[in-house]
């Protein structure tokens, strides 16, 4: 096969990575500690310059006609600087996962296994327009020990490559190499590809962004890929629900932020209180903006509500639309969320505890909620301190990824000359 | 893109196995140990059958002219049956892995936070000649409540399906799906490219054998692999070990079974115990019939040593047949199994505590041995019980995987109504 476009600098950026990821897999705590303190001080102190790439960025792509919604998440204020710092700073906070035993024991033949957390080595991280991304991942692979590439939007690369050069200033103000936080420059889809066949010196991509991203990204990656494609979220109101209970979750589930991937996109609700229940919650989401898409059970109840279509279910509208359906039992519940479900974070109201064992062991979702909002589902909430991601993957992380997904074990066996009979 | 030969097939089996993994996700350990003492009696009651399929493939191996190595390892003896259905039993035996709160809290506001052991789902598991391997990774899946598709070599397909046929029996005579083992009959190479594709039903493929094998696999997959391509693996004898116990365990790592892949295959000799060290092992070795291929400095101590080419540091030779290397110290050492090492098993033998260290920070393997022979880097070694295969990759399972390796975890997250603010 030819080597494709790109496949020589692809190289070269993974080798000097995975240099760097030695050096850092043998760095401890306080040195990792004082970069990360020193990169904080020098998002501060450069700020200016940010702000001035940050202008450049978000001037051309107003000349390029982007929307406002993503030139508003690409524009950077002197406060996102701060917080972008602050976020550094706790960050630096957080118990180092590097070296803690996992589990320890003594075989028979006295050989003591023990199995020890250490670094995953070189992350390739892919994102799209938020500048922020680029400290916070940063510093989450410096603080587990591993050398990071950044694959940022082009449309923010001015921004990106301002905030790089500080951390490269803070690192190397250390000791440590600058190459444990590489930008790639170039927007090059040839040497994205390449990166992405960059299988001996790279060990973990994390694609972070729109549904299309991340699709090319695992299509045409031979590296481990941690990633979720979307948030279908489902909130199933069983009849031995406490209603009151119910409508509370169900309208925080989807209102109170409904952009995110862990907000609400379907209601599912048990057909023995389905005439109870939908009016009121109905009422109370259609007050708040939201429009209902029902199926043919939810409109005999409220004929308001459009009819919901097949690819209803599918949607994730991350938006003020709520698909609301009526189902038999919680059997054809948990069904539904399987046939069309995105195995993100799907809740139960129920008081019922055979109902809820049932749902929770059925429901094969990262997250399962129990008598709560979906939106819940974050690291963050989970006590995780900053979050690397959300992965609806089975493998290696699933659900809200905090410091320690970044990081995996070594077996290390101590002897004293024992031999294999 | 026009759909690949076998797309349609592939599809079926997955689903058909996506469907039985949600059965057994849902099945108690008692009925999943049940099936397995069914699975152990079948093939005892199945034997005859087993043993006539097993012949009519060794027969045709031997007409193909097939090599001795390969009929040896393909052909079963009703004692080979007899061992088969004891490790089912052993397998049975094992503590299962799912429901294992793994750790779980309370968060301020008073949601309970749980992370539950689970299956995996459908696991994918492709292997070459030995028969075992079907009934050992069909008793592994089941016992951790996954569901497996297996596709063995085409040379002992007549004994792996009268092993299935045993197995399937065993699984409907306990009211678990049949599909939850499925064994793969067409040796089409489309259809395994096409399963290899349907990551919305596979969520594993572990491939088992030659590293041809294994590279096809992982170039192909579009679904997460964990494997290993081969084990290089290396002892380190420092300035500051004990000789003797040194020479024990480079022995023992050669010679005691030089056929696998935790046997040693490079000897690195601290400079200053060279000439001291070399000539006593050499002999040793050369006496068990070990060909010793040295670097210059090796030569000059035991001048019978062939020359090593650059080849030989890469070579997993899994015969007796040893690269022998003088190192300056251990930084070299280091810097030798990083660049020629494959991440298996590499072991320093030294009485110097900062020297350990060292070895152990700095050697990125997925085992690291101290003071004792590589050999003992195996699942069974390690207390795991029975062994799915050993990872070199970093994601998910690293070293020797036992049952847990076969298992995820999902978030439970519990309230009595919280709300997100």
């Amino acid at each position: 096969m030819a080597q494709p476009d790109g496949a020589h600098q692809s190289e070269a950026i993974g080798r000097r990575a995975r240099a760097a990821s030695r050096h850092l897999a043998a760095a401890g705590t306080r040195a990792k500690d004082a970069a990360l303190a020193a990169m904080a001080d020098a998002l501060g102190s450069q700020a200016k310059t940010i702000l001035a790439a940050n202008a450049a960025d978000a001037s051309d792509a107003t000349k390029a006609g982007l929307s406002a919604a993503m030139i508003d998440r690409l524009t950077l204020s002197p406060e996102g600087i701060e917080k972008m710092a602050q976020q550094v700073r706790e960050i630096a906070d957080l118990r180092d996962p590097v070296g803690e035993i996992i589990e320890g024991y003594v075989r028979p033949n006295g050989l003591r296994i023990e199995r020890v957390r250490v670094p995953i080595g070189v992350i390739l991280v892919i994102y799209e327009s938020r500048p922020n991304v680029t400290s916070d991942v940063a510093a989450l692979c410096l603080k587990s020990g591993n050398a990071v590439i950044l694959r940022g939007g082009k449309e923010s690369l001015r921004t990106n490559l301002a905030i790089h050069r500080a951390i490269a200033d803070a690192l190397r103000s250390q000791g440590l190499p600058a190459d444990a936080v590489q930008m790639v420059e170039s927007p090059d889809r040839n040497l994205l590809a390449a990166l992405l066949r960059e299988d001996r010196s790279i060990d973990l991509v994390v694609p972070r962004g729109g549904e299309g991203l991340i699709r090319t990204v695992a299509e045409q990656s031979r590296i481990p890929v941690i990633k979720h494609y979307k948030g279908v979220c489902h909130v199933y109101v069983d009849d031995l629900a406490d209603l009151a209970m119910a409508a509370e979750i169900c309208f925080n589930a989807k209102v109170q932020r409904p952009g995110v991937c862990n907000a609400m996109e379907t209601m599912l609700v048990h057909k023995n209180v389905a005439a109870r229940f939908l009016p009121r919650i109905c009422k109370r989401l259609v007050k708040a903006g939201v429009e209902l898409r029902g199926c043919e059970r939810t409109r005999a109840v409220w004929p308001d509500a459009k009819p919901a279509a097949e690819e209803d279910w599918y949607a994730e509208y991350l938006d003020l639309i709520l698909a609301v359906r009526v189902v038999d039992d919680i059997e054809q519940a948990i069904e539904h969320i399987a046939q069309y479900g995105s195995n993100h974070t799907d809740a139960i109201v129920s008081e019922d505890v055979r109902r809820i064992q049932q749902f929770v062991r059925d429901v094969d979702s990262s997250s399962v909620m129990v008598n709560t909002s979906t939106r819940f589902s974050d690291g963050g909430e989970y006590g995780l301190g900053a979050e690397v991601g959300i992965s609806t993957d089975k493998l290696h992380a699933r659900g809200p990824m905090g410091l320690r997904d970044l990081t995996t074990y070594k077996w290390i066996v101590t002897g004293s000359g024992q031999l294999r009979a």
